[in-house]
């Protein structure tokens, strides 16, 4: 049997595994973000450790990352995380040096464009060849899937600093993105729930006031997002959507904004099957990183 | 020579050519948009009487219609104009009426998504095969294109009315958009802008105090189209963006919204060539619509 690798690289921990898919994952093991060297060595030795051990030769790793990423083919920093915010993490060639030290070919894209194929392939979105991830916990990000594919046009998207319309006296919160202030991220990721609040957003009861700002910032992002790609349909995953009665007011929402300007059937009469959760759970990420792995 | 045929589909006049590019027009017209029924009979009389008189079939007719259309392969609606507010155009099988009276085989797809295929040809997109054409005349539209096709997903981008931020101290002005209020097209159409100032947008001068809102709210709207679909070029037409004053600014404050998260040099430093004027003037669209007949 022909093998992957997987490597979930988050902010805020690294989940790797390998194996074929869901039901086909022979090993796997997940750590903390340190530093790069730390961390990228942690990584990198389950693979190698696996492949000596087991006289096995992986087919290809793939790893689904934080960013912003450089994914411009041909460029000298290909595969470096770029601008991130994340002290020490920035100007990092992940997937140079895990190529180096794993001897594998590895093949590197965002966190949620590797979600988007992982639901595709395995979980929410199966069947569709045209539709959007989007996370919402400690940042906000999106994958756009064009006929099966991870776009990436001129870079890759970044949903989460769009701009949203900002009522300052119902939310006088100024924001938290330190680029944008109240972009989306800025207003509705995690963080900027916990400092309005006090309190972690997952510890936040659901009948707090905040969710209903939070489910209207969402609502608006949807309709930008519906009205700029049209998407088939819309998953919401990441730390903040775990927060499951956010679906039903989101959705409300959602069509309320658009007010029958769209006429579509999924978004008019069928929007429950429209915006849904992840079906992959807690092992998304790594199981995108291997259908990255596969699409080689 | 293999002829098509193109009808560019506006709601204030219809273009219709034959031909095979810019430099290859057998035939043109123009007529102002009445009612369906006088306007398509036009149309189809043009094409049928060039037909008998050279005795020369159109390979194909392509249509680049204003929307919101149908383009849902199978669906029963397939090709109509839908939810227009404009009378008297609401449910109109366009392409149906049009197959049926030239005996052509007709494509359809939005204005926009026309000017788009036909800048990549012939104009200001060429040799890119990830970009966004937008409108910003009577009303706001957007084409984006991947991997040299027209982008549908669910039914086709709305980009018009994306949200953004609206400040109603500086400008209190409620939005035009019959389904959104202040959406982009509501704010800053130009409709939206005659409201304002009681002055048709190509009269106003260049230095009118509007203009300095008019390109904060298209930087916005960049802002949030670069973040979801991160295109390799934006290519500004339509009516309003007939004020070429408006480019220097536009792109300055989308730099400036940006504010250095996106690192590409396209944004950092060639800003210029990135967000573009139209190169095809006033042919643009019926070139397009040449252009989806040559893609059929």
């Amino acid at each position: 049997m022909t093998l992957f690798g997987g490597i979930e690289a988050g902010g805020t921990k690294f989940i790797c595994a390998i194996g074929n898919g869901p039901n086909e994952l022979v090993a796997q093991t997940r750590f903390p973000t340190t530093t790069p060297e730390e961390t990228l060595s942690q990584a990198a030795e389950f693979f190698i450790r696996f492949m000596e051990k087991s006289h096995t030769q992986l087919a290809s790793i793939g790893i689904a990352s934080f960013g912003p990423l450089d994914l411009i083919p041909g460029s000298p920093t290909y595969g470096y995380i770029t601008s991130t915010p994340k002290p020490g993490w920035a100007n990092v060639a992940i997937r140079d040096v895990l190529q180096a030290r794993t001897g594998c070919p590895v093949v590197i894209d965002t966190d949620v464009n590797g979600a988007a194929l992982g639901e595709g392939k395995w979980g929410a979105a199966q069947g569709l060849s045209d539709y959007v991830y989007l996370t919402i916990g400690t940042g906000i990000g999106g994958g756009l899937i064009v006929q099966n594919r991870p776009f990436h046009g001129m870079l890759h998207p970044e949903m989460g600093h769009i701009r949203l319309p900002h009522d300052l006296q119902k939310d006088p919160f100024p924001g938290i993105c330190p680029f944008h202030g109240d972009c989306f991220e800025g207003l509705a990721n995690g963080p900027a729930l916990q400092a309005r609040t006090g309190q972690k957003a997952e510890l936040l009861p659901p009948e707090h006031p905040i969710w209903e700002l939070e489910a209207e910032y969402i609502a608006l992002a949807l309709q930008s997002i519906i009205c700029v790609t049209s998407p088939q349909r819309i998953i919401l995953g990441g730390g903040v959507m775990k927060q499951s009665h956010l679906f039903p007011r989101i959705r409300a929402m959602t069509r309320n904004l658009l007010n029958g300007y769209i006429q579509a059937k999924a978004i008019l009469d069928e929007i429950d099957s429209y915006i849904v959760p992840p079906a992959l759970g807690e092992m998304a990420g790594v199981l995108g990183a291997i259908a990255l792995a596969q699409h080689i």
